[in-house]
């Protein structure tokens, strides 16, 4: 057989796996439905049972679909470690993404049941539907209608899914050392991006990474009258009040000391690149409602989320929150705050000028309780060679056009552990929508981006076997 | 009988009492327990059925006491207004307090529950036990063992006992107003007010007003994710911060144009008067464990909260709030911020110089809501006649030592509301002590204060009766 024929005969297999596919949308849906019913909310201790209900229902999964599939436990919640039974040869590919989802409230806010999925003007509405779990199903029907069409997967594939992601875990990294041996491969395929808009298909190569910070300020040792105490007593709400007006300069711009230390701005290259996606500042914000950017100024929107780093409160609380009202001075106030970070910034460095400029606006006689979250540095994969190219090719004969290589502002921290522990570099293609609302109410994935994830899928599998 | 001789027999009268007041100790404290029984929380509307069950369980007690009672309906809590059937000439006292109560949030900081009345360490502990339970039945154990003892009262005595002072409500003036005739009486008597430290009685002729604002500002259409659009869109918690930190300056002066027209400092003789009490910084702030004053730089904490005006936020929440992180852009944040007035300020100035502050540090694509709560002038009760030193007098013979006239820092809308619908001047004599935690958990009221507090109304009345 020619080399022109070994192509057509490969193109012929795709087309036949694309076809069973489509032919198995409906049974595909239903498997992600089942997904979606379980609350895997790992941030909440009361649904740690559902946490472990997802992973074994996938390690079930994973094993009626030929893979030697376990739930191994960690001092959180458990990863579900999966191999393919009958190695195909071919490059190893290890495939991430996470089973745990975000908290649902405002509950009153959701139209439908966030753990009972409808599918809703062409979306699956559900919390988790796009982040991850519509994701990850994207791979595993990739995987099973290659299976049940071909006999066999094209690459070697091993699957890795946690359920931490949500809630700043701690223990993958870990997990991945441990288990390096048996978790090397080739290549890391991530599942936990987006598009551009909702027809440019995208690899994320930019990554932000995350400190997130929970501080606590004290001042008197109770709640106090605020007409008999106010005015003299320290009100712990202003000094937090001052401390996170304090944090942003009139620019928009950070003000602890080092914060932009080795940050350096895009490549006018890639800024032309981004430009000419057409992600104006009005069609970046327009569909939430908003039109001005509020951050750095001298930065598009789009160049503020994909390459800059922020400071942004997350949670803040303090006083009376209950209707009416009650002239109170509260003993305490609190915030979650987090900082997104870029290429050249170290998060340890971050927390700590983090916790220095907040110590130094304690007054005297209070205190203040620091309660550190995540702290990971951003990821810049540097990724140019044919596993990249490859793969943006199978991606554009999906979608009917090119796909571009993008920045995230999201941090997945996953990116950085699977190089630390494992050197894998990491291919980040994801379906997900900008509308999608992950971690808003009505969640949703477009039924668009679930099945034509699945072709997806499959076409770079091909692709990467053939590179 | 000679001038001399009459002023022995009322002594005689009055030590008679004082003594029947002594023995029935227990049974008052019966009494009260019933009345901190029911929690009778004005501002929470699933509490409405208990204001109505203490206004009638006050009305029943009052009835039984020779009283002419009845609750009254209001559009809010009812109102319950008493008058003595046996009308015993000499001056006319209408007697104010309220059988409202604060939330009692939160609730784990409670070393016992709210609503269950226990003595402790010298003490009745229990939402209410201080403000204003505890201080309204120190009135009315006093008017019943002068009837007992003595077969009358020395004065006319009408009663009126309002169920929203808690909760801003604004059915007392309206009804003052509208039962002017019924209610018109010589002089008030309002007990809501406490005593200098421990041992210093003290009558109260300088009251702050109160303007509270809630806002609550919105920004996307929904929660974000942060790291998609933090940066790039508005953050409601940061346009929150900007505002709550820029109310007050470096020197903790209120930063609302106007804010402080017409308000004047007090005469050097007052501040020399309250300087003799001793109530220094560090004594007014040490028994909450605070010891440097928070507000407005050269004044003392003392007249910072008897005599200057202030700013202070109740309470803010927005974002995520349970345990854990949410990396979440909030669509709204909000706080409750509420302005003490001294005389010379208009609440309404107040409310509009607020609001086009606000206003005016809303970026436009957000938007904020107020929605206004209370509004109430100061009151500087110009009281220099006889009743007032015949009281002052009563009061020091009781208490063993010189009674003094104070500020408060408290609001008591009812002064400027007595003065306005009715005319009457108001002589606010009070025993609740600076460490009661009204308004906090683990309310209380020393045994001392009630017993004494009963007393001293006994010898009031028979001041006022003589004067």
């Amino acid at each position: 057989m020619t080399s022109d024929g070994a192509a057509q005969e490969v193109d012929r297999t795709l087309e036949h796996t694309l076809a069973h596919i489509d032919a198995g949308q409906e049974a595909s849906l239903g498997r992600l439905f089942e997904l979606l019913r379980i609350p895997s909310i790992s941030t909440q201790p009361k649904h740690a049972g559902d946490c472990r209900r997802a992973a074994e229902w996938l390690s079930g999964l994973l094993d009626g679909m030929g893979f030697d599939a376990s739930v191994r436990d960690t001092p959180g919640h458990p990863i579900v470690v999966a191999h393919d039974r009958s190695d195909a040869g071919g490059p190893h590919v290890l495939f991430y993404g996470h089973y745990d989802v975000q908290p649902v409230d405002p509950l009153s806010l959701w139209n439908t049941a966030p753990f009972e999925p409808v599918v809703r003007d062409g979306a699956i509405v559900a919390r988790g539907a796009s982040d991850d779990k519509g994701q990850v199903m994207t791979f595993l029907e990739a995987i099973r209608a290659l299976r049940e069409a071909e006999g066999k997967l094209p690459v070697r594939v091993s699957i890795i899914l946690e359920g931490e992601e949500e809630s700043g875990g701690e223990n993958l990294l870990p997990f991945l050392k441990a288990n390096a041996e048996e978790l090397r491969a080739d290549i890391a395929l991530v599942c936990d991006t987006g598009m551009v808009g909702h027809q440019i298909p995208a690899i994320t190569t930019m990554l932000r990474g995350l400190v997130g910070e929970e501080i606590v300020i004290s001042a008197a040792d109770r709640d106090l009258h605020s007409g008999i105490f106010g005015n003299a007593a320290r009100n712990p709400i202003h000094v937090l009040a001052d401390i996170i007006a304090g944090l942003r300069d009139a620019d928009g711009r950070v003000t602890l000391p080092g914060f932009y230390d080795g940050v350096t701005d895009v490549p006018d290259a890639v800024r032309s690149a981004w430009n000419a996606i057409g992600l104006t500042d009005e069609a970046a914000l327009g569909p939430v409602g908003l039109s001005i950017p509020a951050g750095e100024r001298g930065y598009s929107a789009l160049e503020q989320t994909w390459a800059r780093p922020s400071c942004e409160v997350n949670g803040i609380t303090g006083g009376y929150q209950d209707p009416g009202f009650k002239t109170v001075l509260p003993a305490k106030a609190s915030a979650k705050i987090s900082f997104r970070l870029v290429a050249g910034q170290q998060p340890e460095r971050i927390r700590a000028a983090f916790r220095e400029f907040v110590q130094s606006r304690i007054p005297g006689d209070c205190s203040v309780e620091f309660r550190p979250h995540g702290g990971s540095p951003a990821s810049a994969v540097p990724f140019d060679g044919a596993p990249l190219k490859a793969a943006l090719q199978a991606l554009g004969e999906e979608w009917g056009r090119p796909a571009v290589t993008i920045g995230s502002g999201g941090s997945i921290p996953v990116v950085g552990e699977l190089q630390q522990a494992l050197g894998l570099n990491a291919l980040l293609v994801g379906f997900a929508r900008d509308d999608d609302r992950i971690h808003s109410p009505n969640e949703k994935y477009d039924l668009d981006s679930f099945q034509r994830g699945i072709r997806s899928w499959a076409r770079i599998l091909h692709a990467l076997a053939a590179a």
